[in-house]
């Protein structure tokens, strides 16, 4: 789906940012045959360097002329960034796979979690989007459960750490709570509340509908993901005072029954999902625990007693790796397979 | 329901926990016809004094004959001191209200929270149960929409504060928070694993059925103090680094169908509720904002499209007040009224 080279030039666009960070690093762990690592940021991270490989790289300005002669640009610098300058990286000759908003529900982007729907890349138009980090990991642990019975319904409350926003709330969360934490008052600027010992039931902006976009993503995207256009879908989306890894209370109902011993040997079976289940020796994924890791965990599978065919679980990933970093590199590594 | 007196000698067990705390400040607060205050607590109490009505009151160390003369007896010292103590007091011609689960679903003690079901309290046998925590607030506002369309399924993921747990779980929460900040290891004592920027998905002990003891607390003591023994609900509990404050995102479905604005007008005309539901204006609860207040706070209700007749909604409350020490202060003043 891509030239097949011995060594891609690579850009990542956002490089300073909590996810662009994360990219570089992923790219340098999982041995992506990198030729140049190309960083760009906006004018506000000149004279910034990241590392790779051991070295330290300057960041460049991003331009209109900075796509030239990369192979693949790496997006995570916001919905507009990527809207100016996606098609101008696509039309370079670059393969574009883009984390923010701007193009995932566009019906010519695939929208692609590998584990899920890499078939999805065929045909691409040099544009392909990354979904949002909590649709992912759910997706992740409900496609073997769909394909096994068929899932008629999905009710999830997201539990989102602050590193979703950025490094300015995870700044903002240590910051107010060392504030509180010396009796003083706690500064809000990322948020519309004080994030520290609280839950902020509001998670991007708000719609018409009364849901969050966050909220609605988590429908539209896990549709388009699984193909399953209407499927129905509702979320609650709390933005919680952790730093790294989202935590989603899952809550289905299937077509066919399944036991919650059934649903375990299946999740187990598939592809990015680890199973912490044993209640008895308190064995359930945590966001301390997960954070810095890869797989999609999966725990607390019980079977919901209120419905024939219903299944609660717990779900913990790394929102900056496979909720984003990760799954990104996992597509470009697709790509060039 | 208990003999008219000018005033009341009534014991606080507990006198010197989070709960117990709060129950003397809400008697005081709500000018309950305190004759005498006994506040009671285990023998670790003893030197140790309670103020109310500005005044310094030595804690005494609960006995058997500690019940003499006393005539409403609030309980929250843990079920297992409520089940030895609790009968003891009723014999002494106590009325006990127990904050513990130690009678709850007894089916000759009444369960009660007094917007909802104060009629249970006529017949009593002096031993009355305060729900728990996570179920007082959820049935305060379930019970004006059950009345007005019948709710036939209830899907819950609680989002429950540490001072759920008791004293030493705040302090906990501060201690690790402060170590995490100056990187060092966080200390873990109360809980299994670390509270501070994390979620624990775990409150109580785990059942057989892979759910635990609070998850299924929301399923009984909302069918018992809805008089609705079969409702199907399925219970998600989740300990989160808030000091207080329960917060709980709902998801019902109803017999007859409810549009969002007729929901909040039912909710903002029965008692105890109070709604914050303008996303507009960013007004929606918030445990930082409920602590120390009554009502029980419900926001971001929104018609869920997943269902023909389904609704979601985020509904906030202090735990310690409304959820415990309050309720069980309403519970007397129906008795004496």
């Amino acid at each position: 789906m891509m030239n097949k080279k011995a060594a891609y030039t690579v850009a990542v666009v956002g490089a300073t940012g909590a996810v662009g960070t994360e990219m570089i690093q992923v790219l340098e762990e999982r041995n992506f045959p990198v030729g140049e690592l190309v960083p760009l940021a906006s004018a506000r991270s000149e004279g910034h360097e990241v590392m790779f490989r051991g070295q330290s790289l300057p960041v460049q300005v991003l331009e209109p002329n900075s796509f030239q002669g990369v192979d693949v640009a790496l997006f995570s610098a916001g919905a507009s960034v990527s809207k100016e300058f996606g098609p101008i990286a696509v039309k370079a000759g670059a393969v574009v796979i883009d984390n923010s908003s701007a193009w995932r529900m566009d019906p010519k982007v695939p929208l692609v979690v590998p584990e899920v729907n890499a078939h999805a890349l065929s045909g691409h138009q040099g544009l392909i989007a990354n979904p949002n980090c909590s649709t992912i990991q759910m997706v992740v642990a409900l496609k073997p459960l769909h394909d096994a019975v068929r899932i008629k319904r999905i009710i999830v409350t997201t539990l989102q750490s602050v590193s979703g926003t950025g490094k300015d709330a995870m700044d903002e969360l240590a910051e107010q709570t060392r504030q509180l934490l010396s009796f003083g008052e706690a500064k809000v600027e990322v948020y519309p509340y004080q994030i520290a010992f609280n839950c902020l039931p509001h998670i991007d902006d708000f719609l018409t509908n009364g849901y969050t976009k966050e909220e609605m993503k988590m429908v539209y995207e896990t549709r388009k993901i699984l193909g399953e256009s209407s499927l129905p879908i509702t979320a609650t989306t709390v933005r919680v005072p952790v730093f790294i890894c989202h935590s989603e209370s899952v809550n289905i109902e299937t077509e066919q029954k399944l036991s919650a011993n059934e649903a375990r040997a299946i999740l187990a079976a598939a592809p990015g999902i680890q199973v912490y289940d044993d209640p008895g020796h308190n064995l359930y994924p945590l966001p301390i625990d997960v954070v810095g890791t890869d797989a999609v965990y999966v725990g607390r599978v019980r079977e919901d007693e209120s419905v024939p065919n219903g299944l609660n679980m717990w779900i913990v990933a790394d929102n900056l790796r496979k909720g984003a970093a990760l799954n990104a590199a996992q597509i470009a590594e697709e790509l060039i397979r």
